[in-house]
């Protein structure tokens, strides 16, 4: 395959076992908020009779379940965890086996790839369903630097670090674009956003010689749409990352970018030494770098203020407003809506 | 291996069958010029009793053989080409495996793996010979962003676009620095450049995640020594590469550029229809890009005056200086001198 396209997934079961926390089922909490109504339960038999909403402020009532028997006709069983360099855990193996056993697919966004165990390959074969893992792509071609569709536009999420936003920016904006009838598309680039969607590329798995060209692919594949969010990563500057993140750039050759950056955050998650750049020279940065197929500028901000009150983040949202010139906004605690007006007085100007 | 590092090849036989032009023998074209002296002979029964001068315009009385038998004890064979995307030609499995039945190391810089040829990895078993591949790694960390040694100067040659000659550049002001007594070491990052050098990393081959951690593990490896000359890969404005590019820039962390070009390309190489940046907005892009965890600098230019005569080459030499401000040469043509000089102020500013 090019591409991660998943099986349809419309009644999944989220694997959390022993782990059903804000802090490990970041997977499951992106399901539960995203697809809400394809989520049927949560399986932890630790935390049966329980809610999403009561564990991982999300959710709502999508009940947590002790076992497979307590989740009427499930088509999927999706793996709600995705750390940094992540293994399988060795107990959630043989759930893995019952799941197969039902003819449930499987979906992992895991570092351990759960195709490559010959046991589940093989028990996934006889009983007729698909394991895929979502960070695995067989990307192998340079970009052939073509034209994109002209009356596309392309907006991505950019940012000052990683896990900022970029996703729930992307995502956000591109469901208020829907609401006003815009035919906008969410382009995933991660194995959360391809969870979310169905679809993408996991960018940062492709071998760096094709990451432009991966990208360059995902905007071929979606751009009879009439708006694109794509979904960004890493930093520009990020001394781990930025080689995904420009190539992820300059392959999707965007026309207009959202800053998205952590409100108070001052150096780079991880790495204490390495001190965040200003808002103002990233901008910079971007637009220079970017503008190499088209030009390109930062339309908006999105602030994630979750670290601080609702005073404080409303200063800030002031103060980078009038320090970049720019709408900005957190699209959890003010809504997406001014940087959706940014992306259609960019379509406007650019006569799309 | 998370390395490249070949066997000595003291004694190697360059294979180019066939393919003794300088259109398809650029591997061993680098090779007869930076190991002259340890290249017996090109294997090319086609070019029997030729030299390597003669046909490829370097390496000599080096002369081109019909057999392995007409060579005194090779220790091993190195594949003289590697095209991109390039196969090996299916001429050349009898040759390969005749010299793994005689003892000899094989080398290739292929993107077709020779060590993937089941029939080829067994023999070399048998023989007790390494087969060498060298486009293959498994770096599989990102960068932990170390502080390098304080007193390793690192210079980096990046470019407008692809070949235009960055790894000569590095070569060439590497050795002509070791003249002047200086403890320079020249950190190859693509096959060629491996080859040559005996040690290295295949920078775009690597996953886009740990592709900054590879060149920050190439420095991390050198940085006993007091000056680094980095081979650059493609442009960091490269519409296909620049994810490549941007990584080993920032994991390399340069305190010096040289800023490589060819004299009178105008558009990408292979994209006729992107134009290439103008020096002066490059080297903005690059200092600025480049500057993240050190200040970062152009220091020189290395044009590539291959296409122009001599007056013209002089012509362009006298206006890059002085619309840059910077010492430019093309360092076969006018010798590799005011670069040297350009690192050494460079040393002499920062107080190493």
């Amino acid at each position: 395959m090019t591409e991660s396209t998943l099986p349809p997934c419309r009644r999944m079961v989220v694997l959390t076992e022993g782990r059903t926390t804000p802090f490990y089922a970041k997977t499951a909490m992106s399901l539960v908020k995203y697809r809400s109504s394809e989520v049927l339960a949560l399986l932890d038999s630790t935390q049966a009779g329980q809610t999403a909403g009561k564990l991982l402020g999300l959710g709502g009532d999508i009940p947590v379940v002790a076992s497979l028997d307590d989740v009427d006709s499930p088509d999927s069983l999706v793996l709600g965890i995705a750390p940094p360099g992540g293994k399988v855990p060795p107990e959630w193996k043989s759930i893995i086996v019952e799941a197969i056993g039902r003819g449930l697919d499987i979906v992992s966004g895991l570092h351990e790839f759960l195709s490559d165990d010959a046991e589940l390959s093989g028990l996934a074969a006889k009983h007729g369903v698909r394991i895929v893992d979502v960070r695995k792509n067989n990307e192998d071609t340079p970009s052939d630097c073509v034209e994109f569709r002209p009356g596309c536009l392309r907006i991505h999420t950019v940012g000052h670090d990683c896990t900022v936003g970029k996703m729930v920016a992307s995502l956000e904006i591109q469901l208020a674009l829907v609401k006003r009838g815009i035919d906008a598309h969410f382009v995933a680039t991660g194995q959360t956003g391809i969870m979310v969607s169905g679809e993408g590329c996991p960018i940062d798995c492709v071998v760096s010689d094709f990451v432009n060209g991966a990208a360059e692919r995902l905007v071929l594949r979606s751009q009879h749409h009439d708006v694109l969010l794509i979904e960004g990563q890493g930093s520009v500057v990020h001394p781990r990352f930025s080689g995904v993140t420009l190539g992820l750039l300059h392959g999707s050759a965007p026309q207009g970018l959202i800053l998205c950056y952590e409100v108070g955050r001052e150096t780079v998650k991880g790495l204490d030494h390495v001190r965040l750049e200003p808002l103002a020279k990233l901008r910079d940065i971007y637009e220079t770098i970017g503008s190499v197929r088209y030009p390109c500028k930062v339309i908006g901000v999105a602030m994630n203020s979750r670290r601080v009150d609702e005073d404080a983040a409303e200063r800030e949202r002031v103060r980078v407003e009038a320090e970049l010139g720019l709408p900005a906004c957190d699209v959890y605690r003010h809504g997406p809506d001014v940087l959706v007006d940014a992306v259609l007085a960019l379509r406007e100007e650019l006569g799309l």
